[in-house]
């Protein structure tokens, strides 16, 4: 939670500059968007589930990235701004990620939503740190994880103790998971210079330099490796 | 919300008789999984709109679904029982139901959501007429619509306007649902006795004699040719 009042140095809240504003609302359409296709994507993998219990699980859990999405649209209007003119430029990255890594299997569908989530939760906490107090505040908590960790992790380790080929099956799966996250993320980052530039600072605001950015990348890979373990499989 | 004592003469609250209570947990087990595919299905339709917001606004219901579901979830373990067991016997005919009825374009979707949950929505309030006071409080609550059908209406309307070819097209598919809907409906009639006795009093309880069947067909069928005909269709 942050205190009123506690807006950082060199941190304006959203709306007082036309670029940083455009990167606030790239930013919150990108997460918008990636809720909403979260709560379609866990939905859908609900049918896969092996039990009544799991797949009411699973629902539960696209519920709740459903009211993160609500928050975030709600904060895009209370900006002025049309939330899906805000989600649009980041539909095609997001859906072209989806249909490339549709899961086949309900074990397939628990490490993606598990590896995928996390890489990106990882990713926008670190961007966050560039942003006003209030646009900070809200984003780290729709980033908050509803239990969803702890029902994958014991799923998928209960499989992999059960048949121990399952887990190269689901490593290479992870992988793959990996690349094709990047390569979309590349694709967006080329598009978005307002979004790119929040990030390494180009808005002449602070941002990350090059060495930060290498670290941050160091980080985002350690965390991925400690999530592969943590589902007892390598990274 | 019910008066404590407000239960009604020859209506006991469920667990009194052994009959009556497989009865009420055998109808709250194909309501909560009625609800639980209808977010499935709700969510999945949500991919078909034609806009974001469009797409969100089915998201909402589906997640207004999954509130009734967790309600009636809830109430199943109040009764001791394991929610997963009492919704196991309508597990086959409900997805039969959905996998024979798969929209395929966003209208279809909306007039299979309306149209379908209408019918479902008329049928458990005239079997919620023989149950005791709590039943029948969360039956009719959970029954409630959440503004669906107004969004439907205006949506299916506009359609119809715009091209009127569309109307017979979705004339048709409504035909369809109702009678596949028929179909699931005589499967589970046929093999849940206790709940068959509910509606028609072969408990030994209040229930509807031959004469009140028929009337409550017809009503069934009045309240569907309305709903036809607000949606600009004939029925």
């Amino acid at each position: 939670m942050t205190e009123p009042g506690a807006t950082q140095p060199d941190q304006p809240p959203a709306g007082d500059d036309p670029a940083y504003r455009a990167a606030v609302v790239d930013l919150l359409g990108a997460l918008a968007y990636g809720e909403l296709t979260a709560f379609s994507r866990l939905a859908s993998d609900a049918d896969l589930a092996p039990s009544l219990s799991a797949k009411a699980e699973l629902a539960r859990f696209a519920v709740a990235e459903f009211g993160h999405f609500e928050r975030l649209r709600r904060r895009l209007q209370d900006l002025g701004t049309d939330p899906d003119a805000a989600m649009e430029p980041f539909v095609a990255a997001l859906d072209a990620f989806h249909d490339r890594t549709a899961p086949q299997t309900w074990l397939e569908g628990l490490v993606k939503a598990y590896v995928g989530d996390g890489i990106a939760r990882d990713f926008y906490r670190e961007v966050s740190a560039y942003l006003d107090a209030d646009t900070h505040e809200l984003v780290t908590s729709v980033l908050q994880d509803a239990g969803h960790a702890e029902f994958v992790v014991r799923e998928v380790r209960q499989a992999v103790a059960a048949d121990p080929r399952v887990s190269g099956r689901l490593a290479l799966w992870a992988r793959r998971l990996v690349g094709e996250a990047l390569s979309q993320a590349q694709r967006v980052a080329a598009d978005r210079d307002g979004l790119t530039a929040l990030l390494v600072g180009g808005l002449d605001r602070t941002g990350a330099d090059l060495a930060a950015l290498v670290s941050m990348f160091h980080r985002l890979t350690e965390a991925h490796s400690r999530r592969m373990s943590s589902l007892g499989l390598s990274a």
